[in-house]
């Protein structure tokens, strides 16, 4: 919000309300500053009017309507207890009086409906009874799924999302009769895909056996057709698959040189043109924008971008959600950047400290240890809840 | 649709079925060459899914639901057509038994229903009572608005258009408190951002003194705060308008430089950041690229982007649809192309034919009758239908 004065009517006089204003805006700044991220002001916005609009709300869904990673929210969440302005209740936070007061003389907030539409969750489409069974199959499959390799920046999407995107595909004409490549599938969206039988030929390529074994057994057992190959993407995409492809579909690491890299392989397989259905995670600004001339540089459209459209079991620090984007390509040029910054354990390092959920023993995560997969307590448990985590700083930092 | 054999199984052996399905692949091809656009194969697929799915249908409800012109649906049409793949029938068009063969042989196709969202019918949000109120008013005052200037580029968003992008503004959070410009208003979007009385400043500034004194009249007798400033774009913004706002909100000529131009103003308006709504034409990849770059160039990323969002009445060259974006930008910077290019008629030049409506007398527009609003018939009536249009050739073509 920029403070200025009604257009129009004149040189501004002073009144007490403007002082009270003025002193509030002061907060909001102050809070803002506090917070330190790129977009600051319009975070701490952006998680009042939430909360304004939908308390009492839980920190996780505050993340899921903003869009903003779990730990500013949480941050913010405390500033703002501290300055008094929200309040913990039993079903999550609230505003105070003072809060409320804040949000509605200074954001100018004044009305708590929410017009996100109930039926498709603001997704624009719906899953009819064909694709609802579909879902029912999806889900009993994704219980099989190994855990998530972390250092893969693996998270699964649920079995809604996988559906739904299949649904989208099928809806803009991107799944009958196509040849459709996944980029990465630890999301499992070939299956819903394949289960339409509406595909000409489905591929996943996948650095992870775990994964593709279970798409191979699905396969099998539900008796379609799904050909899948053990790659690393940090080779080029193997020939028999280069430019045979109509579609394809990746939820890449959420770094730049992982979008690079994984939209590349995608192009090596599309040729010269096609379309990729894109799903990514909500960034700052600046990030974004260097993403963005990435696409455009590639030769990719953005004729559709929908965000929320995914939501994932378990990854908090992504606020759990990210937007899916039809991207339509022609005369495509691959764009490798940096392979050995794809996965943002590379990028950004950070130190994981897990807590053993039997006998309360702390270990350390991304140091020695890798990765939490790998870790035994000397109780036998395997089971850990992450309690903390910090950036390593970078000797560039 | 890529022509592949099944992959991984091995040579492929011709067989009568794949006679047949290259028989078509050709006819494909040959159809897709002769309309003679840039996506002329998925053009053809889109428009025979668009029937497969929703037969009989209407060529104007085929143009919105691919977002292609009016016209190049006709032209495929008529090639379908004599191509005996198409008839049409009272309702609108509908395959012959060889049409419905080649979108279930050659396409693929198998499956009827639409997944699209019907209760937002694909917005992905609703209006409530609130809402519904703010659009009825709306559609009183749309009554009142005066003819489309052509030359301007104008044509008018419906009522439910400009309701549902306050609607949205207000579900993002870029309407309670915030200082909203709009770049140019001949959709009248500000009316329903104003009937909300949420916004803390809504100025319009337009070239065109008809529609700023229809938005004077209505503030007035609706008692809500609009400030219209009459102005050429291709002039600087006024100095008391820059960096006075957090939201602008425009629906530019759908030509590059009237983007570059309208977003450019919108950015003098916001200063370093803020939020854009741009509304734009469905437009062939090569000029959407340049049209992303652009955009990303200025500091703007694409936060969101849904496609039939808009919808305007009669325009029936765009197909009558076009999308919302909203743009996030930071460091801001104006980018201003050629002002001279910045509206259709300026860019790609067409002489249109009309007929009186009451004695059938044939007039040319575009050359030395500039626009349909000059015209008037020899036999006094001011009513005409456009019957044919043609481009004038450039010099440099």
């Amino acid at each position: 919000m920029k403070v200025i004065g009604k257009i129009g009517k004149g040189v501004k006089k002073i009144k007490e309300d403007d002082l009270e204003e003025l002193k509030y805006n002061l907060l909001l700044d102050y809070i803002s500053k506090k917070v330190d991220i790129s977009e600051g002001k319009r975070a701490v916005e952006d998680i009042i009017r939430v909360i304004y609009r939908h308390q009492p709300i839980s920190t996780k869904k505050i993340a899921q309507k903003t869009k903003l990673p779990l730990p500013i929210v949480a941050k913010v969440r405390t500033i703002l207890e501290r300055e008094k302005l929200l309040k913990r209740c039993e079903k999550g936070a609230e505003l105070t009086e003072k809060g409320l007061k804040f949000a509605e003389n200074v954001l100018k907030l004044k009305y708590k409906k929410s017009l996100t539409c109930k039926t498709c969750k603001g997704r624009g489409i719906v899953l009819d009874e064909f694709f609802e069974e579909i879902l029912n199959k999806v889900k009993i499959w994704s219980k099989k799924r190994p855990v998530v390799d972390t250092s893969l920046d693996q998270s699964f999407a649920t079995p809604e999302t996988s559906t739904y995107r299949a649904a989208l595909m099928y809806e803009r004409g991107d799944l009958e009769g196509k040849n459709i490549l996944f980029v990465g599938d630890d999301d499992l969206t070939s299956l819903p895909t394949a289960l339409t039988n509406m595909a000409e030929n489905i591929v996943v390529v996948d650095i992870d056996e775990r994964i593709l074994k279970l798409i191979e057994k699905f396969a099998e057992k539900e008796n379609v057709n799904i050909k899948t190959v053990k790659y690393d993407l940090r080779n080029p995409l193997p020939e028999e698959l280069k430019e045979k492809f109509d579609v394809i579909s990746t939820d890449p690491p959420y770094t730049v040189d992982g979008l690079k890299l994984f939209l590349s392989r995608g192009i090596e397989g599309l040729g010269n043109e096609g379309v990729a259905y894109l799903s990514y995670s909500h960034k700052p600004i600046e990030e974004w924008l260097l993403i963005q001339k990435a696409i455009t540089d590639m030769g990719f459209v953005i004729s559709e971008l929908i965000p929320n459209f995914n939501y994932y079991e378990g990854s908090e620090i992504i606020a759990n959600t990210t937007f899916i984007s039809r991207l339509i390509g022609k005369d495509l040029k691959v764009n490798i950047g940096d392979i050995n910054k794809i996965y943002t354990g590379l990028v950004k390092p950070v130190i994981r400290y897990y807590k053993c959920l039997k006998c309360g023993k702390i270990y350390k995560v991304g140091d020695k240890i890798k990765k939490v997969e790998d870790l035994v307590c000397e109780c036998g448990s395997k089971k850990f809840k992450m309690i903390k985590r910090e950036k390593i700083k970078n000797q560039n930092e």
